[in-house]
């Protein structure tokens, strides 16, 4: 198998069944996994078999199209109620992410406009719908890779946090898709991929797909990227978001905002790479998105929960995700272009007039 | 064993050996072991047996001591060669913590100034010699704690980087002898400790010893620190040094400059603690001070070595330290007090007036 020539999340509405890559398993293991039912697809978002914004996003529409397949209603009344049940669920699986709200709230919309359609039609409308949003999601992430990737320079030594490739979405990335454009059209592009403790995305997962792209890097602990960027080694810092309020806070993996301190302070710019789904104009202010803290014994233990470093007894907190001021964001990278500040003006307009 | 009843280096020159805790060992197992000869002295330092500035410059003192019993010269002038061989040996075992230069040189001082003296007699002067300076450093750090205790309200919560308590100095310890103190003489410390990768000194070592003295902790990853301080749950960083330049620009295990910058973006003060032996006064800047570069394997596989946690031939970068430059340090405690900005005047004229 071969990244470059696979989707990371597929639906088969004859099995029926989600495959996945099993996330928790690289670098050691290419393995695919297949969900069967809702509870299965909960726990790889849970457990993190997938996660990523987009992916997360587009696993929970395959999961609702899986639910209404299984589902054994022999009415409409009550294959909606079946799908608007695992809608409750899995938009409870994780909290930050915005995408899995918007994927599930795009699924019930559809369904909502489908009364008095048989259970057959409206199984097969709801598994054409979500085929529709994983194609959406890989020309969005080309579009983005596109628009960012022209703002790095022929030769360019970036930073990357987390996974934003291919794995954390259907195919691409988002701030990864930008690096692998910019490489794919011949731009020589260096990375310093951060580690990302405490489940390690960066050197599993991102060192992973850089090398399967031909892409140079070296692997840093989150805590060097200062280092490098006060040396004035780093021409610009690239990742993705979980969810971006109206005014441009970001709330993304834990870490990016030292990192985008450290960026401000050495004058370098810091891009966020995400589509119009991770933008939640329903919420003014970052401090106002919910951060999910996560087991301790992802703290305590190292990967994959099977090793313990710390202790016996230790206590731990571990917040899987921290907020980063829109003040220090140079410029979003979205499917409609740049935004530029200032974002109280700007992310709004932007997305008014797409969808106008 | 327990450490509060312990040093964690010691020499013996009946022996004659240099003893001490194995910290790589640590939380598993506390064991100690007994260094024979340089080449194992050396060995000890480079692999981090013992790590911590103090530590170093106290094992290095040793290290000569140690040396100039073994050494078969027979006459003075073969053993003082000996023991600038040793001396020259011992100074490139590891780069940035100045205290290393800094025993080295007070234990030639003391030999330049023996000429004529027994062979024997100099060893007894040396051995003695290098007790004394055990002795200060546990006399310093106690000092320290107290001035640095002082800054803490009675109920406080901390974050700390890396390990820089008993573990890093002969006993007591810079930055956690001041939260020990403070715990000590009654107030109620609540620790965020780092756990500093790649060595994972904070989740290792500190943790362990915070264990000991019933010191409320929680152990977060080192880029979770600016989530913490963002939302003022945090009264106070504090952090230890490896090299102080004369202008108070800091060298301090990597991932202290982010964290000084995440103090500073929200006003909590930032408190560096370390004695004179890591100011580094013929250094006007710190970009002056050297930076070591360790194996990559500390970062692509996890502590201690067994676990690959990469790709196949992954690259990786592993500077050890980073530079917090002085603006954003809020003040020095030392053990003849506090220094406060401007420190360009009032480093120099601290150690003058001591010195004096």
């Amino acid at each position: 198998m071969c990244l470059a020539a696979m989707r990371t999340i597929t639906y088969n509405p004859e099995i029926p069944a989600v495959e996945m890559i099993d996330q928790r398993q690289l670098p050691a293991k290419l393995k695919l996994i297949q969900l069967n039912d809702l509870e299965q697809v909960i726990d790889a978002i849970k457990d993190m078999a997938v996660r990523g914004a987009p992916a997360i996003g587009i696993t929970a529409a395959f999961g609702l199209a899986l639910a209404g397949r299984v589902s054994g209603a022999d009415t409409f009344s009550t294959w909606e109620a079946d799908i608007r049940n695992a809608a409750k669920r899995l938009m409870d699986a994780r909290p930050t992410a915005v995408n899995l709200r918007w994927a599930i709230n795009r699924i019930l919309g559809i369904i909502a406009s489908m009364e008095g359609v048989a259970i057959g039609a409206a199984q097969n409308q709801v598994d054409q719908y979500t085929q529709m949003m994983a194609d959406e999601d890989v020309e969005i992430n080309r579009r983005m890779a596109q628009y960012g990737a022209a703002l790095l320079k022929h030769h360019a030594s970036v930073i990357h946090h987390c996974n934003t490739g291919a794995l954390a979405a259907v195919d691409y990335g988002t701030a990864l898709g930008v690096i692998r454009y910019a490489h794919e059209s011949g731009k020589t592009i260096h990375v310093l991929v951060d580690e990302t403790r405490p489940r390690l995305q960066g050197s599993r997962l991102t060192a992973w797909e850089l090398e399967q792209y031909g892409i140079n890097y070296d692997i840093i602990v989150d805590s060097a990227a200062g280092f490098f960027l006060q040396r004035q080694e780093v021409d610009a810092v690239l990742v993705g978001a979980d969810r971006i309020a109206a005014n441009g806070d970001v709330v993304n993996k834990i870490g990016t905002y030292p990192l985008a301190l450290a960026a401000k302070a050495s004058s370098v710019p810091f891009y966020c790479v995400a589509p119009h789904s991770t933008f939640d104009l329903e919420i003014a202010e970052g401090k106002d998105i919910p951060i999910e803290e996560r087991a301790v014994s992802e703290v305590t233990s190292l990967q994959l929960h099977d090793r313990k470093v710390t202790p016996e007894g230790a206590s731990a907190r571990n917040p899987a995700f921290d907020l980063t001021p829109n003040h220090l964001i140079t410029t979003f990278v979205t499917e409609f272009g740049l935004i530029h500040p200032p974002y109280k003006e700007n992310i709004p307009s932007t997305f008014q007039e797409a969808n106008s």
